[in-house]
């Protein structure tokens, strides 16, 4: 990713928390100052790809402790910055609180990978288009730091054929036929199937992938059994850390979870002065 | 609030999963549908102050059946929209994103709110800037429809005086005087403190408010019982629904809590076409 | 296409021609006219999907006579527009580029996939990312119109590996497997080849799709024979409406053209005042 | 030209490209590497003017070889850049489109230029507004680069008084009468004019330039021979690198042609890694 | 102009007085009611060509009862407004502020330009760059609505040589000719002079205008007597209502006044609930 | 402040003077020069806050004479630049309007502070929302650095109830008791009232503030003499350096005073080439 097409973005929410300026901070004015940023919670770290260069930016002096999709624990140093106070102090919230978003969503998708590979070592844990509306490109970034797949990364990206679509064209035969014709050759087309019979008519339609949407794990078996390498298999709905072993031993190919995203409890991470 | 000014911003955040196009719905170009939008859940709805007149925007008919604020049971029909199936289905995900989202708050606000008014009838639950990088502005509504307080919407609205700015400038008495001095008489001032003495000096030097950070109930009590009218009093730092209670009992004024806008579980909605 | 998403593009086009304001208009200012735009030239029309709702959001009163995807011929009467004289001789211009340069990349296409099809019926003529900066939504748009496809939108989209990837990975079955485990199941990956034994390493190290880069008919014909029906293949570089019959006979399955997009001519397009 | 106000559009022209991120260049993360731009065209080479701060901008470093305005040939090396490759691989293709698009118009405009300073020796090629939309400020600096006259920017710059004006207006004089009282004394007034009679008029009325609109060279002779040197006299309509010459023996003072713009052929430029 | 391209600006505008939203609005939310601007001045109206399709892009119902450029007098009603409280007040102060200031503008340039006209009956008015940032589109129009002449729009549309530049090219002649070979045919150029000397060598070298810079009105006259009629003459400096008949009875043909835009008095107005 | 939050919009009022290119600095392309800023005035300068940063933003070097908040007097050197001409001299106009403009308000403000500080030591000189529109950020800087207290920023940050919104509610404590309840407790409440009865009212219902609407001075000496130091009290309405001392005289706390944002008079500065 080029540093310079999310500069503008990172501004834009900075000036959401500090327009037209930080009121306390007239109290610091000109003084400079080093602080730390220090976990008080466990789980994988993501984020400083875009919050570093934007420190630095900012003319902040970074010192990093700790790589993107590493283990932290509490009381670990993360990174020390040092420079004005008055930037410090009005970048402090924004930092912290994309910093412990996109962590809470590597950990959860960390920890749903690594339970799911224990039945299934090839499995995917795969994001959603449930993200945060504005964070997109940060989310799916953090999902792949936890080990995760992006999934699409918005509407333009790959055909998935839902069951709305289906309502409007009929059949999934026909609605992937459509596709194929009306759609560019460098785009992959999946279907949402919600049962056996459409999981079979999608396949001979020559879709790429099949999303089995809201199915059980026994509903799951019988499709994998008969699919299983003619076509991509993706389980879909309501799969959280609780149940996410019994799809993993469906043996489908992908597992993919609004959860990671929009129910990820965030990293408590503090910013302290030290000097 | 004035429509016309968040268009633009839905705007970006449609586009956001749309760009450049949405080739899945190549398939179903040039029909028309009517849909509803359902809860599949239980809570308090907020959003559709915004939602609705972006969908009207976007030539969407829509029908009203319930309004923000209100309580939503599972299976109820929130919205019914009705035009082009193109921009419908385009514009479903980032509607419930944001339905869902922003009912979560209102809904988890609501929750703790009455849990502490049982206790202290007069306590306001309250917000904090611990919100979505991007989406403070809805956010804090969510938090109002929910009969919380917004607090601050950003650093530039309110004084508040915490851990790192007085390990910059030394005592909160000297903070408070220097913040009376170098800022606009319409500003509340609030000091964060962390001891009963320093609670009593943020009152003799004149602050507004103190904010009792991460201070055990048992210590805020006699805070409270030497202060209650003479400042206002929040107690905030690890609040949750679990504890709200044993807080409210405190009878602090205000209770905030930063877990209602970065903890709170999104409502499950969904969008299905009708015709 | 969702046309809100489009205006905001327009209104930055039209103030690059319009900024600060028409000088020569205010001679005009305050008449009321209608006007038609009139083909001086024979081709495939398209971008009225774009210019239409525009005008009608400058409050411009059209009147469709020629549909995009259709034929046109001189003198033919494409639009008709009515309204305040000093709008409409200030997007004139605009107008005219835009729905110029379009109709010459919808015709180009057009004729290039009737040419290519007479030997070779299902093949599909498709773009390049060799599109005019700033104009791809719109470039990419025309060459659908036209017939053929739009290939990638962008560098997001699908996996290209092309030399300089090559130059820097080394072999294509090191860069096809690379690129299998980075990137997200819902991409194709496709390989750039210059010989046949890198589109045979290609095909077996799982590529969707291989583009063969600036091959000679009788190189490519090899490849086909071997290779047609279980990758895609899609020959590409300096192919022209003079040599596309030959590509085509070689029965690739994609021919792929910068031409369309960087040397189609613009149609010649007049707006006339007539009343 | 100031750089800094056009790095924000070229940012945005290099997002059209690359947004949310070139999943392609994933293979490549980390690696640094060198690379040439080389010409596989004959021209005069235009753009390098805008591209090199931007690279720089992008943390790439540049070595160039050849500047603006000078004739390249093919083989010839035009820039060296170096840096991560992931930014220089996704650069590539928006270079390379500007670039030759910017030298393919300067190439024309000083082609027409010469042919037609053979025959008139202080005649200016001038551009027209017929260039691409959202291109403009580039296109205009490539005419000057080769040797041509930019003509007005957009409408703002000058009083350019048209066919569609006059149809609104009545006659020539009338026009021009009304533009000098209603605009500024800074503005020229140039009139489009279609006869020998419009033409003195024109020049009675006190215009400062005409425009003879599409009329033929022995149309246009007459008028010179009364005309030259009382008011500046622009050729316009239908003028090609085949019929420049005719135009220029009339002896007019500029010949405007929106053929450079529109209709130059992209000069064919690559990016290689060399290490 | 158009009125679309205007709308984003005044957005912007008004989001600068309300962003994130108008918390006293709060007590008359939902709430309707009419009000009138009043005039508690006396001057030359100007402004409502922008507000008024402002107001109605925020769906305030508007009744114009006075004209831009016409006078208005004390208790004088210009607008009627109904709708929406909320928008109503959250829209009053950047509605006043904008007209107030451009009224100012014209009334300035109307009675300038009136004292000017009773000594030299051809002389105009005219306005310089030193606007205020960020709103020369609004003000220039106010210099037109009070009968005066916009000047230059800005830097790019009109050629003026000052003092800095003959610093840094030498002399008049020199610059003169140099403008004249690396500008466009379609500027005209303008001279900035401090001597009858240079006024004389400006108008030999083919200038289009001179700008006497801070010239007295007795040095003015003998330039005004060589040169009247063979070049434009515009008087520059400090030209104030208390010395602009001074200078017009030098019979110069413009006078420049950065007295109009930078020292106008804004006129008072208010907005009044009346149900 | 952060100065990069600042930058764009620099830029884009640079832009406004400026765009597409300043045609006249093509004669001096390509060359250096140093120059100085220097004042033609006398008053308190403010502003190099912004403006320095933005032009080492552009490349230009700077060397600070004398800081925000001095006094200067005639002749004396502000700043010295040195750099590329042709940027120099395009960002020539903005630097002067802008510092000119902001200083003119530091100005006024520290003039009329003096005075009321002689009858009433502690009252503080407030700005208002009369800015001009876009400006406000920079001129409640100017207005601070006059020793001025800014108010409120814009319509989010305080409450204040104004006579329309009294004709909309109906009574002073009616409309204090609404906002109480509907708008944060971080928030501040002032009253409008132009009555001692109302001042009263105010007062009882529990506001913060009270704002004298156009009342004069014997008017508000009974109010002061009950009120002073129960509620903050700023007097407002056609105040001026001439009559702020009998405001002052009355002992209230606050003189607010549209008048030093829209009537104070721009020092005169000037930009001269030097080497």
């Amino acid at each position: 990713m080029i540093n310079q097409l999310i500069i503008n973005k990172l501004l834009s929410l900075l000036e959401e928390d500090i327009y037209p300026e930080d009121v306390t901070s007239k109290i610091v004015s000109g003084k400079k100052c080093k602080a730390v940023i220090i976990s008080k919670d466990e789980g994988i770290l993501a984020g400083q790809k875009f919050i570093i260069p934007f420190l630095e930016y900012l003319n902040v002096k970074v010192n990093r402790y700790i790589e993107d999709g590493k283990e932290i624990k509490k009381k670990d140093i993360i990174l020390e910055v040092e420079g004005d106070a008055e930037t410090i102090l009005g970048v402090e919230r924004l930092t912290l609180n994309l910093l412990g978003k996109l962590s809470g969503i590597a950990t959860t998708t960390n920890f749903m990978t690594k339970i799911a590979k224990q039945y299934n070592p090839n499995v995917k844990i795969a994001g959603t288009r449930k993200t945060t509306p504005g964070l997109r490109i940060f989310e799916k970034y953090a999902i792949e730091v936890g080990g995760g797949d992006p999934h699409r990364f918005n509407l333009s990206d790959a055909v998935l054929i839902k069951d709305n679509h289906l309502a409007l064209i009929g059949r999934v035969r026909e609605a992937v036929l459509l596709a194929k014709k009306v759609t560019s050759f460098t785009k992959k087309i999946e279907v949402e199937v919600t049962s056996y019979e459409q999981a079979i008519e999608a396949c001979r339609a020559g879709a790429d992938a099949i999303l089995l949407d809201n199915m059980k794990p026994d509903e799951i078996i019988p499709i994998v059994k008969e699919l299983k390498g003619k076509i991509l298999i993706e389980a879909s709905g309501g799969i959280t850390p609780e149940n996410v072993a019994d799809y993993a031993k469906t043996q489908v190919d992908i597992i993919s979870s609004g959860y990671i995203t929009h129910s990820s409890r965030s990293l408590d991470l503090s910013l302290d002065i030290v000097k």
